[in-house]
């Protein structure tokens, strides 16, 4: 079996549940059937087996070192980065037009996990370069295009995003890079940029740097800051390489996971001149990056899956063959040890996992869908995809950060001693995954955005869009037989956000509003998977009524499996979280600094 | 502030809650008074801070290595212990005949949780050698008593417990380690053991190995299990070391956490014989082990709780001073940014680490605290502490190993990116707490002998215990107006528990029963630590009312909000959790092992 991708169930997500075939019928993607689809999936997976997987481990041990003023990576990385770059993977969500795949973003986001799948800190060097690419595609001026593009869609540069400073992470309105107009033209950058992956190796001929900086004289706070293309050389109008650009690493950071992504705090022009140019307006920069973070963090709640993947498909591999203890009726110490899958709470912890990887896994088919969709939509409906998206967002990129994590920690306990240790990959993906709660805005930060301003936006209608789909979904169920009850509960739970919501929205103090947002957006994702397992169960009910269903039949009942898992299990906690958040409890809120020792 | 231990915290169970000053009235303890307690928390304290502590990040980043056949520590380890040893902490728990402090244990309890929290690593050594020691003490023939205990308790030998096999961890009825009678005395011992902590090293000059294995003819599974102690260097009759007995190292493992215990593959008489002392009785060892293991379990569960008091220490310090964003209602950029324990969420998840850490605390004590009183009790009511300690030890092993670990990973979060690297120790504190999930019994078979073995014992009489105790704390809670609503919640949530225990026990197939007992498990303990936090309540109530109380005014409030706030988050989940224990949910048990994927 293949430990990067189940490609059962993303034939079953592309095609049973999100229409993919519908998708792929639109004049943008006329060169794709599924066939062809099949086609990159099979060497996307061949390259993240053969090529990425085969070095994670070795680059979990040796990160990267900063050596005579170089950051040293592995040189294995470089060429596993290049296969990618060589079979066009770095290009697979551009159009054409500017020497893209054009593939559908259901399926270039698919394609990411999968090399996620196989390793993460390397996948996250071409994730970030298409994010930049992306920018300038969107905001670059015409020779902007013509000189970054294509080396970024070829993977020959590679790019980075440039937004915290060591005193600005979550409260970005506090940078203070500086960008001064040169009389060269462009602009002189100073100052320091933290956490910055991929901020420097030897691994591409170039790093294009998106810089988030102040010009001087403008406005403080957020609306004062610009968006600034800073390449590590310099590059000409005619697009070839010049001088060194003055972007010095100051530091690696040494993390718990994801070692193999270089981490740097840069200084810009601390030895001699960092010349920058400005992308777009002054003074717009935040929400450009905004912009084009919302799809970023499709890919982090993706990435924060596939880890899960990960560890979901090696410890079932390990729970079928490892052999220890006997069922719980078997008393005779002669008889042969089961292989552990027999037992009741490995079942349990492999049927959790299982339930949080494809429930994210068609969550992000669904984010990566309403992309698409918004493509073919008539203008009217395009703003409602918009808006579905936007809401959907911060759940897209939180949920997973949780819950495939707690994935993580269950395929730890099913390899037991052995999961604890290094020998084994399971503990390095749980590490992988931990920075996913944290990084492209905290889980707490996505929350506040939840309740603070998504389901507000336009007199609620995002949240009434989000009410129709799961509407429309229940009603369905209802009439399946074996669903009707699961309809019921998902009903139900959605009045119980509703509720939440209305005793939030009623309430005129900000702070105490908001002050359990966190939890709200973890039940909100709870809502929100159900509904997605629930049209997951639909599509296996319809395809085993149908003989001539592409799909196994024990794949079809694990799917129903895992809803009614999901729904047992799961769905039925946000009732007690809901009731929390509508108390508009404030215990958090109104405990004094002093009193958590005591002074 | 202290990052090892909250003094004010610890002195608020010992004598507000717990009553140590009455344990300390026994003969037993005739030499101490609460100064002098003071005093040994003293020493402890400064020896975790000055030697353990500052040793620890060391000694996680250069793990022992296995050069020239020598397992390697860095020396500051070495150091470490030997001054713990010279304060007298490998005897705190034994009594003075055997040449121990005779200190309750519930205060050598906290004193190795102490040494924990500065170190867990350094600190597993001595943990395990008092366990060691304590079997040779309670089945030891008198010789092995003279020449074991003396070097054990002053730390000059150390001590390791071997069970696991690699192929019988969880499964020990499959170990196939020999013990054959030897014609010069004693038992040649020879085969595997795996996951061997502080297997070997140079810090000790002896390390004795307490050894479960098979005597030829004896029953086959666990009734055949006989135990035995198996120096590294041979003991001579007078309690002199002697020559190399024989305990091969086969290799290290390298684990995720706790990287300073040495973790081995041991191979016993591989390269000559390798020979035992039998202890005991053939054929109990088992028994034995358990018996040393159920206060083994203690220890665990409450170094479980002192790494995420590390973590939670650490945060809280961190959110003091860190500085980040605004107050939510301030929307000037140029307002100074406050310290983000200004910020709702991170007052949480504060909050909700205090409730983890200090309930877990309270849960150690309680346990420790029924030792101490069954050596005070009459004969009549001691088997009742004895019976209410053996139904609370799978929940003291296992409660904090989930909910101490979620607040290690909530400590990550509040230092965000800076605590997803190891310049911080707060991920360290996570990878160290993982482990407690896995050994001494996993997660997982703690709830089977909860479920299937220890709510039943005696007709049910434990749970009975039990309850009375709970009913005791609901009476007092409802007689104090702010708490009576916590008491109702409490009744509420055992009534729950009881009606699910009272399902499985109506349930004749085994397996289906104990298919969900991880869950029960995990929700009992929840139940259990809202007693004790409402214990807490009602003993910070009383201080609070007595004007010449030991504590400040803001621990007390603290207490209070604390207790508040386990009652409103963490409670309402035991709800849920119990319907579906109670519902015999089979989901799990009838998944079908190739519906997990699908052929």
């Amino acid at each position: 079996m293949s430990h990067v991708v189940d490609r059962q169930n993303l034939d079953f997500l592309f095609y049973a549940v999100f229409g993919l075939e519908e998708i792929l019928s639109h004049a943008d993607f006329v060169d794709y059937d599924r066939a062809a689809i099949s086609g990159i999936l099979d060497t996307t997976q061949a390259l993240s087996e053969r090529e990425l997987a085969p070095c994670a481990a070795e680059l979990d041990a040796n990160e990267p070192k900063f050596v005579d003023g170089k950051v040293v990576v592995p040189d294995r990385a470089r060429q596993a980065l290049q296969a990618c770059a060589s079979a066009g993977l770095f290009a697979a969500m551009f159009d054409a037009e500017v020497g893209g795949l054009g593939l559908p973003y259901m399926v270039s986001t698919a394609l990411n996990g999968i090399l996620g799948c196989g390793n993460l800190a390397l996948a996250n060097y071409l994730s970030l370069t298409v994010g930049n690419a992306n920018i300038v595609r969107e905001f670059g001026t015409y020779d902007q295009k013509r000189c970054f593009l294509p080396p970024m869609l070829e993977g020959r540069w590679f790019g980075t995003m440039c937004l915290s400073e060591t005193q600005a992470g979550s409260s970005l309105s506090d940078i203070q890079t500086k960008a001064e107009p040169a009389d060269e033209g462009g602009y002189r950058i100073s100052g320091s940029k933290m956490w910055i992956s991929g901020g420097d190796h030897e691994m591409a001929e170039n790093i294009v740097h998106l810089v988030l900086a102040r010009i001087p004289g403008s406005p403080a706070g957020v609306k004062g800051i610009s968006l600034f293309l800073v390449p590590k050389y310099r590059v000409s109008s005619d697009g070839c390489l010049g001088e060194f650009n003055n972007v010095a690493v100051a530091g690696l950071n040494h993390k718990m996971g994801q070692r193999g992504t270089t981490n740097c705090l840069l200084n810009f022009g601390e030895g001699g001149d960092c010349i920058g140019q400005l992308v777009g307006e002054p003074n717009k920069g935040l929400s450009y990056m905004f912009q084009m973070m919302n799809e970023a963090r499709i890919g982090v709640g993706t990435s924060s899956v596939m880890s899960a993947l990960s560890g979901y498909l090696f410890s079932l591999d390990y729970a079928r063959t490892r052999l220890q203890g006997r069922r719980i009726r078997d008393k005779d110490p002669l008889a042969p040890q089961v292989a552990i899958i027999e037992h009741a709470d490995v079942r349990r912890m492999l049927l959790a996992q299982k339930a949080a990887v494809e429930g994210g896994l068609a969550l992000s088919c669904l984010c990566a869908s309403l992309i698409d969709r918004q493509r073919m939509a008539a203008e009217t409906q395009r703003d409602d995809l918009a808006l579905l998206l936007e809401l959907l967002t911060p759940v897209m990129k939180s949920w997973p950060s949780e819950h495939c994590l707690e994935a993580n920690k269950l395929a730890i306990q099913i390899l037991g001693g052995y999961g604890y240790t290094r020998d084994y990959p399971v503990e390095r993906f749980y590490r992988d995954n931990r920075l996913n709660h944290i990084h492209e805005g905290t889980f707490a930060i996505h929350g506040i955005d939840l309740l603070g301003r998504k389901v507000r936006m336009q007199d609620g209608r995002a949240l009434q869009l989000l009410a129709e789909k799961l509407a429309a979904t229940i009603g369905r169920a209802r009439d399946c037989a074996p669903l009707a009850d699961s309809a019921g509960d998902l009903e139900g739970a959605f009045d119980a956000l509703k509720k939440a919501t209305a005793a939030v929205s009623g309430c005129d103090d900000p702070e105490l509003a908001l002050a359990n947002a966190t939890l709200y957006l973890d039940n909100f994702g709870h809502v929100v998977v159900a509904w997605l397992w629930l049209e997951q169960a639909l599509a296996a009910s319809a395809a085993l009524a149908d003989d001539r269903a592409d799909y196994s039949r024990s794949f079809l009942e694990g799917k129903l499996a895992a809803c009614r898992y999901f729904y047992r299990y799961e769905l039925p906690k946000v009732h007690a979280g809901f009731t929390l958040v509508g108390s508009l409890d404030d215990t958090g809120l109104r405990m004094m600094p002093q009193a958590f020792l005591g002074a």
